[in-house]
């Protein structure tokens, strides 16, 4: 359907526009996994995201067929920005049909790279309905996925994998649409048919997974998920087929793993994946991917356009789920020095002080007493366990049913 | 001082033993300077920094005279890191005296790659004591900067850049004690006798300045800083000949500019910097280096071992500081429904609410009112205009002494 020949050509057409990205080794991955783990970098590519690619061949390859009304596309976040790049590249107008809740930095970002914005709608279905309407009046409707040109384009990182990697065993692919792993999925197979394609969703949205099941492309019922940029209700036609002719399986991951996957990039590997991007490593995480060892595996990190708000959540709720950051909250006499009493209790443990809220006076509390609320930070759990018992043995009384320990 | 052919020594004795790192464009960067700009990716190393080249390269050059006490160092996070790995990969034992104060994380990595964690002292000058000590007894003390064995393994940087980037103008390198960058310069300068080198300190802790200006290494006077893995008192004895004869220039940045060099990488470049590794950007950022249109400068990213809760605390400061959050506090009449049309007010001016802290009985407030503190996403400072009067207009009142805005 996609043609090695096409996919070449978009090589072509790319060299030179886009960021070669990296295939770089990930030592802390590959001793989790027991194998040789590499990772292939699309979130250090421009815009952020592998969409420059599939939006920069479409534009540059129907140019001719593109009126002075410029082109129209439908995206909250990723395809947004790189259609918006790609066009103002090539001196065309974009217009970009956002949904009402689509993040301000998103939103921003795509008006940095040249696109006009709109805001219609509650969900992408119904931005699609508005842009399709702007199409018919003229301008360009630029689809996120159901493209063969974006398709091809795309697949270009299926070509840069095999020429630093010729030897892989294994790709695993984040699944939205389709686009991305149709790509690469092409471009792989012809060159190495024996080279197993994994994908990997969110099990919020597992749009790729239930059309297989159901042999044909569903709408399945979406949770909302931190893999945003992956939580599409129903894959393209065209990636139907590819996936179901060249994808060995696509697989699940939850949004726990998710997150996790987010915080082990940033920690381990010092980069910045977006859930949708860290799928993959979710994939090894939670053991839905096995690689046999000794043997080679590529992640796709598609994209690292994760919201700081929210990435401040992720790592927050990281440290604490790895017993790095201990909430709790103590009631405490209110006369001079029992503050200063209880944190030496704390610096005593080599527990370190992050956040401290006092309270004179809340409902729960008689008039003589204050309440503390701590965020501190532990080495691990154990380390929990050590800071409980020390205020114990002072004499402080830490209620379990009011912290998140 | 360190010959060319030693660095090459270096090179051929770490290849396969490390990560050839990425040298990457940055168009958000290039923009910003009106040049094109590429980052030599030290943070994705393994151990997170450089400093596994230089400890790698000595660690294997000396083996035959290291006893079977091993080897001993004193750091606080990124050589201790180094230090470790490569040792427990030569099948030596590792011993490392850290600083009372260094992080949780730091010494849990350094644990976590074989090392033996000693904690004395407090600051790294009494570790390096300590370490001497145990070196008299026995051990082998490895110099985190001042050794030529060291300095030529960091070296294989520069030849790497100018291996992937053959006519690149200007590179631009964090110092601390020196070490990375009289390697790199030792390289560089060799093959390129042309190419510009570029220093950069923090502003509190300019060592190599000073001790350029002294015409000898001297012990500055250090204040505290978010780039601590530069903060080094005094330079070492072999770098300041190297760079006195090497580098272009030394220049300074502010305590503000890394951190907002360390929000930029993660925001626009997917990648996370400690601060030491994020002052190349500073530099650009402040303009202490300017570049020629056309010119093509290589930025040293050196590590990116920057503590969780630090990062948190650069994420919010650099959110706050460009106006995307708003903090604000507001007294309320303590009815039903009171905190409800407060939020409704918000809501309509297109902010986010991202923590509420509703406090009802504060020593400044009459019984029959409550206050709630606020923290809300906004697009810019513009945005916040619009949100303070759109309370303003529904009778709120913000009182700005009480806020943070």
């Amino acid at each position: 359907m996609i043609s090695p020949a096409q996919i070449q050509k978009a090589a072509e057409v790319l060299r030179g526009r886009i960021i070669r990205t990296p295939l770089i080794q990930s030592p802390a991955l590959g001793r989790l996994a027991g194998a040789d783990v590499r990772l292939k970098l699309e979130n250090l590519q421009e815009t952020g995201s592998f969409k420059i690619r599939g939006a920069t061949f479409k534009i540059l390859s129907e140019r001719d067929r593109i009126g002075i009304e410029g082109i129209v596309a439908a995206s909250a976040g990723n395809h947004a920005q790189g259609v918006a790049l790609a066009a103002g590249r090539a001196g065309i107008r974009s217009l970009i049909v956002m949904p009402l809740w689509s993040s301000i930095s998103k939103q921003e970002a795509t008006r940095g790279y040249g696109g006009e914005v709109i805001l219609a709608g509650h969900n992408i279905a119904d931005c699609i309905v508005r842009a399709k309407k702007l199409a018919k009046a003229g301008m360009t409707f630029i689809h996120p996925f159901d493209d063969p040109l974006i398709i091809a384009g795309q697949g270009t990182i299926g070509l840069e994998i095999l020429e630093d990697l010729p030897d892989a065993d294994i790709i695993i692919v984040p699944v939205g649409g389709g686009g991305l792993i149709s790509g690469i999925a092409s471009a792989a197979r012809a060159i190495r048919p024996d080279i197993r394609i994994i994908g990997v969703q969110a099990s919020a949205c597992p749009s790729a997974v239930e059309a297989l099941d159901a042999g044909r492309s569903v709408i399945v019922d979406a949770k909302r998920s931190i893999a945003d940029g992956i939580a599409v209700k129903q894959i393209g036609g065209i990636p139907f087929k590819v996936i179901r002719e060249k994808v060995d399986e696509i697989v699940t991951v939850d949004e726990d793993t998710i997150a996790e996957a987010v915080l082990m990039l940033l920690e381990s590997n010092k980069i910045l994946a977006e859930g949708a991007g860290a799928v993959p490593v979710a994939a090894l995480l939670s053991g839905a991917v096995r690689i046999l060892p000794g043997q080679k595996a590529v992640l796709v990190i598609s994209g690292g356009n994760m919201d700081t708000p929210l990435l401040d959540r992720v790592l927050r709720k990281g440290l604490t789920g790895h017993g790095r950051i201990m909430h709790f909250s103590i009631c405490l006499d209110d006369v001079p020095g029992a503050l200063a009493s209880l944190l030496t209790v704390i610096a005593g443990t080599g527990a370190n002080v992050l956040q401290i809220y006092h309270n004179r006076g809340g409902a729960a509390l008689t008039i003589y007493q204050s309440q503390v609320e701590l965020e501190i930070e532990t080495r691990n759990f154990e380390h929990i366990t050590q800071v409980l018992h020390a205020l114990e043995q002072s004499g402080y009384k830490v209620d379990p049913e009011k912290n998140r320990i």
